[in-house]
Parts: C-alpha cells; structure tokens; sequence
C-alpha cells in the first residue's frame, strides 16, 4: 500500500531520466499510483522520448539532463537510463542536491558505487536503490517472519529469477546475468539472512539458450553458492528463457522451519478442462508484484520528503554488487572466491 | 487497477455520506488510491463524525447531507449510511443532480429500487451499486473466462461468503443474511451466468452461531437453491462465524469444464513447521480484495465523468435484491418460491 | 493400507457375484491387493464371463451363482451384479450362511435393504455396503479431525460426485444420479456429520448434458439441500459430464473451522509451460482413491474372518438409501420433504 | 502398483539380511504389500533380532548369514546391514547363485560396487541398489513427462533432501550426508538428466543443526552444484534438521517448460482455523512415498522371477557414488573438482 501523504503536505516532485522500458513503467506509476510524488520532468537524450513519455503525464521532457536537474520543482531524481550512466547520474543528483532513486545496479564497479555514497552523503540527499522485492508483499512478510524468528536460525536460502523469454541475444552486455538479473536474488538473500555477510562464493554459468552467443560473452543460465559468515548457505539461480512465465522464487530453511516465497499464482483463479487443471502466471517483471514498484517509488518520495535515509540504501547496491563481482571472478578462476579479495583487487568497471 | 485519468481532466468530486466503518474505508480510499476522484465533502448525522473522517483527508465535514448535496463541487455521492436511509439517499442525490453510488443494498423493497432507478434515469445521473466483486481480479477473470466460452456452457453454480465473525448478535437486523450478506452471492451467480434470469428459489437458514438470538429473527446461517432459466442450478451460502477469516469463493462448472474462483491466499507465502504447513487468510472484507474496493469507486467516477452508466447499475440491483427477497419468502413458507411472483405480490419492505 | 493377516491365519475366501466394470475391478484386487482375501470363485451369468475374469486370477467361474454360494471354500460373497439384483442376492448370501458385501445401493426400496438386513442378523453373517469414500484416507482423516473437534460442531457440510463423462445415456437407469451416484455422497454427510440424522430434503435435477434423455427420465445434474436434526445445513451436488476428470470433494464448516477433502491432484507434480502451470486429475474412480477400494475389501474379510459387525453395515446403506429416496420424492413433489414421512409412505420399489 | 504375479508363478522367496529400521519395514512390506514375493527368511549378527522379525511374518531367523544363503527356498537376497557390510553381502549373495537387492550405498568405494557388479555378472543374477524415489509415482511421472519432451532440454536441476531430525549426532558416521543422504539425490539428477554424466562437482557442508560433532566429522547441512556434460546444471542439497517433516523436492526447468515435484501433500486434507490453512506434510521416509518402497522390491521380485536386470542397477548404484565422492572431495580441496579424476584416483574407502 502506498503511504497516505499527511494533509498539507506536497507530494514529492521527481524528475526521471531514462525514457525507455523501465523508465517508463515507473513515470507511469509516479503518475497515478504513488500519492506522495509527482511527476514534474522527463529527460532522455533520444529527441522527443521524454516529451512522448512526459506529455500525456503532464510532466515536461527534456533532451538535456542538465535541464531537469536545474528545475527546483525537481526534488528528486529516478534514474533510469541505461546501466553504463547509472553512477554518473547519482553523482550529478547529489552535486545538484537531490535526493537520487537508481534502478539497479547503482554503478558498474565498487568504486562507482563508493563515489555514490560519499556524494550523497555529502549533499546530505537519500540514495535508493532499486531492490524492489524488498517492496513485495511477500518478501515484505517473510523478512518479518525471519525477525520474528518463526524459522529459526536461516541455514539454507534459495533465490531465483527466471525471466520469461531472451528477445535480442546480440543486445544483452556480457555479466548481464549476474550485474542485472541475480542481482535482484543476491540482495534477496542478504534480504533474508539479516546481518550475514558472504564468505565465499562459487558460480558457474553458461550459454543454454543462446549457445550461438557465448563466444561474444553472453551467458543465459547460472547458479550460484554463497556460503555466509553466519553459517547459511545459499543457492541463487538464473535463466533468461523461462517459457512458463515470469518466475521469482525464495525459500528460507532454519532451524524453525521453513518459509516458501512464490511458486503459486497470486490470483485465485484456476480453471480445469480434460487436460487438466491449470493456473496462469504472470509474463513480466511489472506484472509480478506490482505493489512492489509503486512502493518503492513511494518509499523513495517519503524517505526525501522526511529527509531520512530509505529502506535500501547505496550500501545494498554496494553489498549485492560485490556478490556479482564474485560470481565474475569465480567463473573467470573456475573456482569459489572471497567476496572480500575480490572488493580488494577489482577496482575497475568489469564491462 | 484504477484508471489513469486524461490529462487536464479533473478528479469526480465526491461527497461522501456516511461515516461509518465502510464509509470510512471508501473515503480513505477516494483521498489516496482512486486517482479519478477527489474526495470533497463528508457527511454524517452524528455530530463530529464527518470531520473527524474528512479534516485529514482534507475535506469538509457536514452534519445536514442537505449542505453536502448543495456543493456545486460535490459532483457525485457516495451513499455509505445506514441500510435503511439507502433508498432515500438515493432519490434525494438523483433530485439534486448528482450521480451515486450506493452500498449494497440500494434498498430494502422493488419498489425502493424502482424508485431510484426511476429518479437518477430522469435526473440523467449515473446509479451504481456496490457489488465489489465484479471488481476483484478472480471474478472479473472468470467472468471474463466464461464469455471466453473456456467452460462452455454454465449447469452447476456455487457462491459462498463466510463472515470471520459475528460481533454484536443483537445488532443484526432479521434477514440481514440474504439483503446485506447474500446479496453478494446473488450477483456474483448473476454476474457468472450472464444473461439468466432465476426460476426458482429456495433458502434454508438457522440460527446456529448465537441460537439465543433466533427468536429475534437473527439467522447467521443459510443455503439457498436457485434455478435459473438456461438450466443451470446454483448454490449461495453463508455463515456469519468462520473462526479462520474471510471466505469468499465462487465455482463454475459447465459443459466444458470447470473454474474455481478463491480458496487460496494471495499472498505467495507459506511456512512450514512442527505443525504442518501454513498459509495466512485474511480476515476482513475490506483485506480480501483490496483493489475489488478502488477499483468500483474508480469506475463510479470515470463514470460520472464520462457521462454513462456504470458497469454495475440499479438494475444489477433490483436483479439481486429481487433474489434476496424470494429467500425471505421461501423461509417463510417453507417451500421453493418463483421470484417472478415473489415480485408481483412483495411491494413494502420486509423490515 | 491393507490389514497385515495375523500368522496362522487363512485368508478369506471369497465368491464375487458380476463380473461387469466394478466385479472385475474388485476381483482383481482381491487376487492381488488384499492380503487377508483369497479370491475363490466368480459367479455371472452371462456364459463364459466369469471363467474368463477368474481364471486368470486362480480361481473358478460358475454362470450358476448357487454353485459359487454351495462352494465351502466361499466364506464370503461380493455383490457386484446388475443393481436390481443386488437385494435378492444378498438375502441368498445370508441364507447360504456367508458374509456379504454388496456394492450400493444395497436395494432399490427400504422394504429390500430391510430384508437384507434381517437375513444377514438371523444368519448371523456380515453385511457391508461398497461405501467406499470412507476408506479413502481423506475421508477417513476428515472423519478422525471431526471427531477429534478440530472444526467444532458441523453447521455446513458439502458432498459433491462429479464423473466425467456420461457414455450411454440410453443406458442409464431413471434416478440414477440420487440411487447410485450421489448414495456416495448422502453417505458422506451422515459419515461427516456423526449421529445426526436428516429431517428435510430438497432436491432438484435437471438433463442438461442429454437433455434429449429427459422424457425417458435421465436425469444428469443435481443438487440437494438436507436439514440435520443437530442444525447442520448441507448440500450434494453430482454431473455426470465433468470434462476434467474425476471430481470428489467435501467440506465441513463448523464453529471452530473448516474441513476440505479434495480438490487438488493426489501426485505432487506440476508441470509449467507456456500455457501456465498445470497439474493432472484422475479420470476414472477406481483410479481417484486406490487405496479406498482395497481398504473395503480388506475390512470386508477383516469382519468375515473376525466375526464381527464391519465398518459401514446394512444400517448405513438403509440411511444414505432413505436420503435418495427422499430425493425422488422432492423432485417428484416440487418441494421439501421429510425423510421419515418418505420412509412411512414408500415401499415399493422406485424403478 | 504392485504388479500382478502371472497365474502359477510362484513369489519369488527372499532372505532378507539386517532387521535394523529399514529391513523390517522391507520385511513387512515383503510379508504383506509385495504380492510377487514371499519372505521366506531373515538373518541378523544379533541373537534374536531375526527371529522377533521374521517369526509374526512366518520366515525363519538366523543369526549366521550363511546359513540364509544356503537355504534353497532363498532365491534372492535384500541387504539391509550396516553400510559397511553392504558390499560383502553383495559378493557373498552372488556367489551363493542368489539374485541381490542391496539398499543405497551399495558399497563405500567404487572397487567395492565394481567387484559387486563383477560377481553378480559373472553369477548371472539381478543386482539392484535401493534408489526407491525412482519407484515413487511423482518421480517416475517426471521422468516419462522429461523423455515425452514435456520440458524441452534440461537446464537446470533441482533435488533436495530434508530429514525431520537428527536423533544421535553421535552415531552418524563422517560423510554420511553425501553418502547415504544425498546418494539418493544423485540418482535422481542423473534420472531426470538421462544419458548426462556429470563433469564438476563442487560442495559445500557444514554442521549447522549439532556444531558440536563437525569436529568428529559430522556434517549435516549441504549443497552441491553439478555440471553436466549436456550443459546442464544441478544443485543438491540436505539438512538432518527439518523441524516441519520429511521433505523431498525435484525440479527439471528446460528449454520448454518447468516440471515441479513434491513440495505438497498428498492427503488431500486441509484445515482452516484461527491460525490460517493448514495441511499435514510426512514425518517418516516411509512414509512419504509408501508406493516406492513396495513398488522397488516387486521390480526386483519380477526381474529375479523372470532371470533379467532389474530397472536401477549396479552401475546406478556407482555413478550415484562416484558424484558423492567427488563431494568429498570438493570439500576437502575446498574447490570444484571432475568426478573422472576423482574416480581414478580414489580407489578406497572413504571412511
């Protein structure tokens, strides 16, 4: 549920930059489903993309990022441009003393994403990260599950993502399987294991969908294990070619029990003919949990509203991408690696 | 999903009469998650009632609906009052040339219907009821799966609501079970046999939650028998105690298979212990289809804005109150009833 | 699970009467499933159908059912033959001084079962009706969580016997759908709602998978409301044309819970694909509950060998009938009718 | 199902050696469930724990394993001794011309399975190793729904053990987990994979449930990834620590489509109450899948009867073991290692 704004307080004014898929999505949902914001700008540097997106919302679009950031309306920034300019784009936030929401991942290096907190920091501007599980109501429930100790101690954690189909092979960057995609489960894990921190990790990965792709880097399936210092111990997996549907999982096994995250269809509607009895399951990411994305936009608004740092910060981005860069390592060494030794010797983009 | 409202067209002023508990989750609603709608005035007979609901939710409260009806800004009502005060409110709405929209039910007699549908049909005004489950997602889906011809053609039917909990026994007015409770059911059969008119009706009910109230006409448990005109036969059924939360389920099974609406949680998130596995329900009406809520209220206002009728109109409701009626008249003798003679010879209210 | 035969102990042996669909079915479990049985001869009189069903499994064909019952080695009979002959047998069983168990309906009149059940007493035998849901492990689960007062006093139960497919319906005898195929379900209730007894029944059935068969008295779709005498409300429903497979359920509501039986595949798995996810259902009813078919017969031969009164007697078969019969009346009649008043006034045969 | 014995086949008489927990449930299974066998004797080291077995059962108890095989009523031999001993029996078995079925680990190093292979191929009898969920009705479906192209090629793999408690941390033996726990595991990737052979196994344990015993050895929570040579990959996993029951689960995601298996109950039974939905999940492995259990010692009954190999072989049984000893491995070298040069480089037992 999206928070109810205290009367006589203004939403939020955002300005997003990014006019493209996710982008989109969110300037929608800015627009009508999250109160507490207000859509006042667009910008894309693809002429005419952020007035297409930003006129029938009543925004305004720009070509010039500059622009958007310069508008005092703006009081926050969602960016959504493509991955490369994701840490350039905090940083410019910051420096124009706005609070900044980026989609995932936060930056391409350790390095990037350090440069993101300390400019935030700095400017003393809130810096979201775009976990949006964190947002759905079932992972919502079952991290509070966690903290209630309704399982125990978490030994064996499992996060998966499967995306429903692999469109353009050519246009997918290479590490984009453990950079975009198990990003998401690697933050869902440190989600779910409160206060643990990686130990180890080893992941192997290759290409099952698209084999006529993996000479030029792109890998489509991987599973991954992460041994925690807290004694857990996690699979997260991914496959970009999921013909059933749009398919995120989690399971938490303690000493307490267990708790199951998805699997089911979350509209209660099921139809039997002499084939059987069949379920539908949703084809997007958008579609999935969509309370998820309007909260976190909503979160977001408040937390610049209240001047307060939000529910997942730049260290998220920083701890879910130091697991990434591990699998990086672990499939280029073949062998487990140390989150820690990689943080230390990586100091540099990995595409 | 609410709609997203036309750039540069206004919100459907709303006033809102009735403070009580569904009154108050409505007006909640209208201020924050019906974009389409502006919440603009509350009115309630108790004195404070409407301003404790409307002040932060930043609208004016009355105590005389006469003041409420008089906002030029008022374009519609919301009529949330007690069951009794329905029809009048209605007619009084209609007289002053606004649209309404109207909690089940729109009144206590046909003739109370016909009188509304007569007013607001004169004054050119929309009248909508509120059956929210034509809003949720299950209902709407199988609906939309029937028309689909996916289970052919309709023979067996079943609706059922189970209330968690029966409060205060001595606050329950005779037939309650069928004019408040059942009446959903009674659409809901409405809604998934499109185009049927019932042929006979037969009801059973007890008092077998609070027996004590019995002799004061309370009954909290009921079944009822309805065939329809195209052949298929139908079950509704209720209980005002189910200890394990709200129940809503609904089933259609024709000549081509079968669909289940409900009997699962929404929420994808079990958990499993020493006592088997769990899977949370919900408790309260409002809880159970959230967007079911919104979802009426937002088609009421694009309604009022679009200047045609809603999708669920006050002959949706004189269809299910003229159901709910021939359950009273079969309790009463015992046998199956034809509703097309209950209508001819009920023509005052039944409490 | 089939009873383990204390050591020392002969198995039962057992002459099968009819050799149709389900003497066949049962013959073949006795030969294989049923430890503590020991098939020793099939009766049928059509020439040359019983030596071929028994040969195969070891034991003897007779078309002269007296030689089957003057077999020493013939301890018990089951009566698998035609409907109409199934009182008439069981009365020689008894008097031939063996134990029987007869499929249901045990008779086609109360004066019948009576018969049967003063034969077997005077004789001293075992009388067992092929009830056999009460050996399914859900049911018998169910009956065990209502004893034990997991869901407090029943107030609503359901039943419901969907088949799925009506082959001949030139061949399917006039109340069909209440004499043999929703016995199973009136047998349910009274087995779910323990030592009440039902004071009013309500049926109405329509042909709406061969609605040409109507005049000749087929009728294919039914639901039936019954009033208990402890308050209890509960409803059967039967089709004989569900597209989806075989379809047995039940329900018990009470003050303290609610009970489901069925609804959901037996075998754990799910296959997904671009369809949605899927799971299969049974088609045939020996195929829904494996175990409950060898669980009647074990018990069958348990009683035999025991001496003892077995699970579900004459009595039962007498109480579920009377519900049938008072079924045929109602549909007769256009409305409600009183069990008792249906057993003082009908005495003959209803077809 | 157990299959049924043609008529004047005799069972096929079995000696069963060990009458631990396992070999008296597959005694009494033999005694009562599988109609193609006859238990004809039990031998045990301890004086009298064969007898109390065999006796209620009508076999005969020995305490000298020789003189089991010399018995000329044994046909075949079912080895349910300590793991140690497992391979000797099997030698032993075959040299005695008698048919061998010997539970999982069917030996403690490839030599030992290799020299168990040799003897009952030179013996010319059946050698059949105890991977019972290849038996269980849900497991098989997936199988033949994999070989049907249900799921397209497989991607990734999924099977996990979950046993309800670790009763004597003391007793467990090192290496257990990855020897007699996910021994089982193993067998079922590589039967849901057919014709794929692993090429790297990497694991990771620890003692999360009884810290206390890593030191002696004591592992009991893992995970395990395997590489397939058709691109495949897999992950296993197990706990001794399930507080909620027994839980076996599998998961085949292909090119095509998703098969899930387990991960619910088979009783269709639920029950609502003031703490949600609840359904029973299985305590025992005996339990979980009763068919297999009984459905495996019939296939060995039926492939001694009719002097033909048995579906899960030897060579089963040592591609199984040779995954669980590369584990061993990988944990020792703390890196993925290639079950090949695992295999010739091992070449004793592991503990």
């Amino acid at each position: 549920m999206s928070p109810v704004a205290p009367t006589g307080t203004a939403p939020t004014g955002i300005g997003l930059v990014g006019a493209g898929r996710i982008g989109s999505s969110h300037a929608r949902l800015i627009a009508t489903r999250v109160p507490n914001a207000r859509l006042v700008a667009v910008a894309d540097v693809r002429p005419g993309a952020a007035s297409a997106l930003a006129g029938p919302l009543g925004a305004i679009g720009h070509t010039d990022v500059g622009e958007l950031l310069a508008d005092p309306e703006v009081e926050a920034v969602v960016v959504t441009a493509v991955t490369e300019a994701h840490a350039g784009l905090v940083e410019a936030a910051a420096h124009a003393g706005k609070g900044v929401f980026c989609e995932k991942p936060a930056g391409l290096s350790l390095a990037e994403i350090d440069r993101g907190i300390a400019a935030t920091t700095e400017a003393g501007v809130a810096f979201q990260v775009g976990f949006n599980r964190r947002f759905a109501a079932e992972f919502a429930a079952a991290r509070a599950a966690v903290d209630a100790g309704r399982v125990g101690t978490p030994q064996l954690l499992r996060s998966l993502t499967r995306d429903p189909g692999l469109v353009d092979p050519a246009g997918v960057p290479p590490w984009t399987i453990f950079l975009l995609t198990l990003i998401h489960d690697f933050d869902t894990l440190l989600f779910l294991n409160p206060g643990a921190e990686p130990v180890s990790v080893y992941a192997v990965a290759d290409a099952l969908v698209a084999p006529g792709f993996k000479d030029a880097g792109l890998l489509d399936t991987a599973v991954v294990t992460i041994r925690f210092d807290n004694g857990a111990l996690a699979t997260a997996e991914a496959s970009f070619s999921a013909t059933y549907g749009y398919d995120v999982r989690g399971e938490v096994f303690g000493s307490g029990g267990r708790l199951e995250i998805g699997g089911g269809p979350r509209r209660q509607l099921a139809i039997s003919d002499a084939d059987g009895r069949h379920v539908d399951t949703p084809r997007g990411d958008t579609e999935l949990f969509p309370e998820a994305y309007a909260g976190e936009l909503a979160e977001f608004a408040a937390a610049v509203r209240e001047g307060r740092a939000p529910a997942v910060t730049g260290h998220d981005a920083r701890r879910a991408l130091s697991i990434a860069l591990s699998c990086i390592a672990s499939v280029r060494s073949g062998g487990p690696v140390d989150p820690a030794v990689v943080a230390a010797t990586i100091d540099g983009r990995v595409r």
